[in-house]
């Protein structure tokens, strides 16, 4: 058969994967598809940086010439951005193309009009490679749990982020010291607000919930809270009760609406997710009938996201001479059957607490607490009063932290909890609050 | 659109947990395919045991007339055995009917001349919950991770095994106690060879390891070895070492040919696949792209497998109007492009190995049997000689047991140090071999 011909705008870490790829396995991959699929064209900033790589493929400034190639067949998009590669993608749609594309923020903010764009044009744009990598996860969502209503998804999905909270965890190191070193080895971007605030965490939880739960892409409706609070004795404290931090993408689907949540979590050190370490992701999904799975991989990385965008690339070759009404529908449910959600607010948000307060060293602390959170018909599962720290000298009369963990209880509750704690005047500092998950 | 319809083999656990989803999520599965899916039609043994199910659907004793009904699309295969079962699927697909099995002993032993038929005949023969139960494996494997040349698998696939063992390192117990409860809580069969043996798992260790390397199904080259011989002391030794006992089927392409083992193996307690416990099963994959991926979910029980066969229906029903070539081809690969592999003998395996040996406690037997080792090559990578154990009166001399723990070594080396060893007047009792997996 006719071989398959990719443009790829691009050619940094992704894009080189992707062409290293196709290359290697070319027999491999046609022995699977039946017809071979040559990457002919790469769109770049700096043409002498890749004719240097010596890749064998026809290298180009011109990017808008390169979505209107008429022997593309598919444009795989490895730059990222918004400007130029949004329009420069609708450009490829208009053009005929399929895209393929690693883009996760694009995805989240502007893939509702681009997937009916490529939906009115007849073409695919697939997008396994946007989340978590090299983990096969929106194929699972989409297909491999297509006979369940998913209730639940809750995912390590930032590598940056793991990477810290696992050293934290396991040398006692300080959020500072550890991102200093991530930035220092390229783990982490110069500016690490989209990894450590949770945005690009948010991103891929945005598409995920769209293929799990049938809606479309609502990035500005997901909560979001980073790890940059996170201290050292929290991760301690929370080893000692048995569980372990993690910067989770949380969403669930309930009869009043959907919560879609990114925040420092406590899971139980027994689960699976919670021994996710380094810069490794994971993403547990609970389907009605399947119950609980999971899946685990590489979260980025050259060839990790080259293995998701070439499988895209072949799952679309496998139908790109078929009517679209082949195809596995872009968000798993067919376009018109797309429903928005109720999306629930923080106080609607239904979690169990993990609270740490510092209280003045005296009688009656612990009783006084006890009954705030009693008279809210908030239950306690734990509680935990430490000794005095002797060196802290800060205060005229010594301190103790008291950890306490509550039941399973709406945030809203819990916030008011807290308000009346910290007006306590034998509590001397903000408490801190982290959600816990049993998954 | 047309509605799909579903004729069921059989309305056990599987046939109802099909039944049952379908009915159950009939909305969102529309949603998804964008036409409706029905079960018209079930053949079973018992109609009135059937009947008094009140699945509202028409009930027939005569098996042979559903797999010829002219108004059933897909067959769904969940009886199990090979007569008649063998001879209905390939009558289903004589009459032109797609098929969904769970029927994975048929699909390892039979399954080459069953997609064969399917591939001659035009329509799909589909089998996602022959292996891991709910987890999609094998779309991970044929479709997610395609862009990869799969070096090697291992998995936990068997559940009772894993429960019998997971069972034995957390409270001590023994083989036979751990199997007796099982039998009595029907996790285990009457006859529990099928499980304990390996031989259930070597099925699914067949068809993984087909889609993994494109090769035909071959079943009766898997080595195969049981639990039923580990010990606890082989368990308490393991977890001293840092590793965990599992039962593993493992798949590894090499350059000279493939291994295909089923048996038990100690595997480092961090990785994920040595915390996988009770009745779950899960899978690592590791592609040369992706690198280390694992899947992880309920290996067995009604929906679990029902939710995998429900995907396999809904993946049909996407393409069964479209030309055969549309399709992801049965094993993987392209039918012509599947290529027989040299299949590896024991002796060439190469692994590392737990070694227990019992001694004479006199000294010089470290000194000899560390030579043996030393002569032929092999590196040891622990040794620990254990106290003697006072209460064993059954030898005039006390024994102590040796755990020795080699490096990566092809076992017809490690064959031979064994006999050597077993030779020594000084050495009681036969050693015991378990390979080592560090993954």
């Amino acid at each position: 058969m006719k071989p398959v011909t990719i443009g790829l705008l691009g050619l940094g870490t992704v894009g080189q994967g992707v062409a290293t790829i196709l290359a290697r396995n070319a027999a491999e991959i046609e022995r699977r598809t039946g017809r071979p699929i040559h990457v002919t064209r790469a769109a770049v900033r700096n043409r002498s940086k890749a004719e240097a790589l010596a890749l064998g493929i026809d290298i180009t400034t011109d990017a808008a010439a390169l979505v209107s190639d008429p022997t593309i067949d598919i444009v795989c998009e490895a730059i990222g951005g918004e400007d130029p590669t949004l329009s420069l993608l609708h450009s490829a749609i208009d053009n005929g193309k399929h895209v393929v594309t690693a883009n996760k923020a694009l995805i989240a903010v502007h893939g509702n009009a681009l997937l009916e764009a490529a939906r009115a044009k007849g073409v695919a744009v697939a997008y396994e490679s946007c989340v978590a990598g090299g983990i096969p996860i929106i194929k699972a969502l989409r297909e491999g749990l297509s006979a369940n209503r998913i209730e639940w998804l809750a995912g390590i999905i930032n590598g940056t982020g793991n990477f810290i909270l696992s050293e934290m965890a396991e040398k006692g190191r300080s959020f500072e010291d550890v991102l200093a070193e991530a930035q220092a080895y390229g783990y982490a971007e110069a500016d690490p607000t989209f990894d450590v605030e949770g945005i690009d965490a948010a991103h891929k939880l945005t598409i995920m919930a769209s293929v799990a739960f049938g809606m479309p892409l609502e990035f500005d409706a997901v909560y979001t809270e980073g790890i940059s609070k996170i201290q050292r004795e929290d991760v301690e404290f929370a080893q000692e009760l048995g569980y372990r931090i993690k910067h989770l993408g949380v969403a669930r689907q309930r009869d009043d609406g959907v919560e879609l949540r990114v925040h420092p979590t406590l899971i139980p050190e027994r689960r699976l997710l919670a021994n996710v370490n380094g810069v490794m992701n994971a993403v547990v999904v609970h389907g009605d009938a399947v119950g609980p799975t999971l899946y685990y991989g590489a979260g980025a990385g050259s060839e990790p996201t080259g293995s998701s965008m070439v499988a895209d690339i072949i799952d679309i070759t496998r139908t790109m001479d078929a009517h679209p009404s082949h195809r596995v529908p872009a968000l798993a449910f067919q376009p018109e059957a797309l429903h928005s959600q109720t999306l629930l607010q923080t106080p609607d948000y239904e979690a169990a607490y993990y609270l740490r307060l510092r209280a003045l060293d005296q009688p009656g602390v612990l009783a006084t607490v006890t009954t705030i959170f009693g008279d809210l018909g908030i239950s306690i599962e734990a509680i935990v009063q430490k000794e005095p720290d002797p060196s802290d000298v800060s205060e005229p009369i010594p301190t103790v932290p008291i950890i306490i963990l509550t039941g399973r209880v709406r945030e809203g509750l819990v916030e008011q909890a807290i308000i009346r704690i910290e007006a306590l005047d034998t509590i001397t500092q903000p408490l801190t609050r982290i959600r816990v998950e049993t998954l």
